[in-house]
């Protein structure tokens, strides 16, 4: 046989890929962040990593993205969501709980008055976390979670939860994706109120969430093996706990680090530390009409310390309101 | 322009593909395996979950399949691998401590006096693993692991602990890595001895590894954030702490395990609970010839109750001199 029918095709594959990487190369990745500095930072250091034969490039296997959720990928506001699920849950249980009823702190929970509660401080907490998250099952958890999701919706933006997610993040995560990245999420929220949804919302499987976790036992019902959710803290995933956390699940410092508020800061700190390129950014809430605008004083993803680092370490600091053109999916 | 050209490189590029799929097809992915009962199980597993449109399909995400190290993946005879690095590193570093000469459970192990050792119990056991494993940052740890592989030999083979490797499970974790599985080690030995050599000696990378460890603590050197290990037990991984920390880890139950001891037995049930298609199997060390020979009394992965449970249920169970034709890559 001649060699030409070999190598016409060859060209033609040759011309189509091209034309290919050429149409990719020329469609926006970023369409709902401005072409202001983060997203030129974003793609700068993304093109610097990922080009062969250069100093900077990092082997695919290295390349560990880690981003914290609350605030970060998902809003935060008025109430951490895990927050508004075990308020929702005390609820619905309250009925098979009469004692609740003059008990602090359930009694202030269904009475909505937020500053009993809080006058129960952290033992307070403890007992309604044991009281909707343990006593079941890994799975019957995950169901009640699911469920919970269904149907609770954002007092705000009238949407479910798991919508109200930041769009710029979404395309975010997937670019770091399309050029070799593994996405996790490393968040101080509950790793099974996590795990249920977040391969749906963000593309992020259950093995690539690390989150703040309480202890299990291995029991036998009829037979059978199961987990048993105990009330027992076994790891709280936040602040100096995350760096701990990455080491623990993925043995890697990761190459870029994304969160949004003091709790995220030894996470971007400890990411920094390593050689080579590293990209750390921050998400800075400044936007009240399109989501919220929040920092130094709040309750809920204090943005202070970090914000003055990363002001001092030229880390990149995303200003909502000036470089994100939409915020959710369901923005018009 | 005719669509003539087109065409061609269509049929060029499918004919080429065929014939690469039907060679693939025809090689046998698991030369190292007699064609007895345990390949036969394995290659009709395989076949099952991931032919698509049938009820035992099962989707790539969810193809999970967990190894124990010990025993499973590398020989634990005639001690873990990890027992060795200890007993190594004491002697290393016998000069530093002058009062290890007269102290147990040190002098013990510096005089080879193995009862002694004994005596001093889990208290002991303790303070050799808080001499060896901690003090130092998690990348320090691993240097010292590192250095200490590429001199020690096993006492029998002569070679290096990460060649002691079973060629026969090599074959089998890459044959389930061509088929869309995600292989993890869950292993009871420490989670920091054994990333950094899993991805050379198994394709296993750092973050597919679960194991044992320490506590960590997140620390400033010079300005610089690092993570310093802790004499204190953070997870025993073995037994009822394997489905455990698959859980923890993994977030998903296997559809496939691997073990060789009564250690494994709780993660091969809770992997065989789930429902649909489930390979569980056992390592039966019955070659004392080409490796060891060990069940019900051992003192390094004694396999008991695991061994009835896997002939009561139908568990695959490996003959090592029947089923493996080679043990070692370094075997003739």
């Amino acid at each position: 046989m001649s060699r030409k029918p070999f190598r016409r095709p060859v060209a033609w594959c040759c011309i189509l890929a091209f034309s290919l990487i050429n149409a990719r190369a020329q469609t926006d990745p970023l369409p709902s962040w401005n072409d202001t500095g983060p997203k030129k930072a974003i793609i700068a250091f993304v093109g610097k990593v990922t080009k062969n034969g250069t100093p900077d490039f990092v082997p695919i296997d290295e390349r560990i993205a880690t981003f914290d959720n609350d605030g970060t990928l998902w809003v935060e506001q008025p109430m951490y969501v895990q927050l508004a699920f075990v308020l929702d849950r005390v609820r619905q249980l309250a009925p098979a709980h009469p004692g609740w009823a003059t008990t602090q702190p359930f009694e202030g929970v269904l009475d909505g008055n937020v500053k009993a509660v809080a006058a129960t401080g952290e033992k307070g907490l403890m007992q309604l976390v044991a009281a909707t998250h343990s006593g079941m099952t890994v799975e019957q958890f995950q169901k009640t979670v699911t469920d919970w999701l269904a149907t609770a919706r954002h007092p705000r933006f009238k949407h479910p939860y798991d919508e109200c997610i930041y769009q710029p993040m979404l395309e975010l995560l997937s670019y770091l994706r399309t050029n070799g990245f593994k996405t996790y999420i490393v968040s101080g929220g509950g790793i099974e109120f996590m795990r249920p949804w977040t391969k749906e919302a963000y593309g992020v499987p259950p093995e690539q969430v690390v989150g703040s976790s309480i202890k299990t036992k291995f029991i036998l019902v009829d037979g059978k093996p199961d987990l048993l959710r105990l009330s027992e803290i076994n790891f709280i995933d936040d602040k100096e706990g995350k760096p701990i956390a990455i080491n623990q699940f993925i043995g890697r410092r990761p190459i870029a680090a994304f969160g949004n508020s003091d709790g995220d800061q030894p996470m971007l700190e400890w990411t920094a530390s390593g050689s080579g390129p590293r990209l750390l950014l921050l998400v800075h809430h400044t936007d009240a009409e399109r989501e919220y605008s929040y920092d130094r004083e709040s309750s809920f993803g204090k943005l202070d310390k970090a914000l003055d680092e990363a002001n001092a370490r030229g880390w990149v600091v995303v200003d909502m309101k000036k470089d994100w053109n939409r915020i959710f999916r369901f923005d018009k």
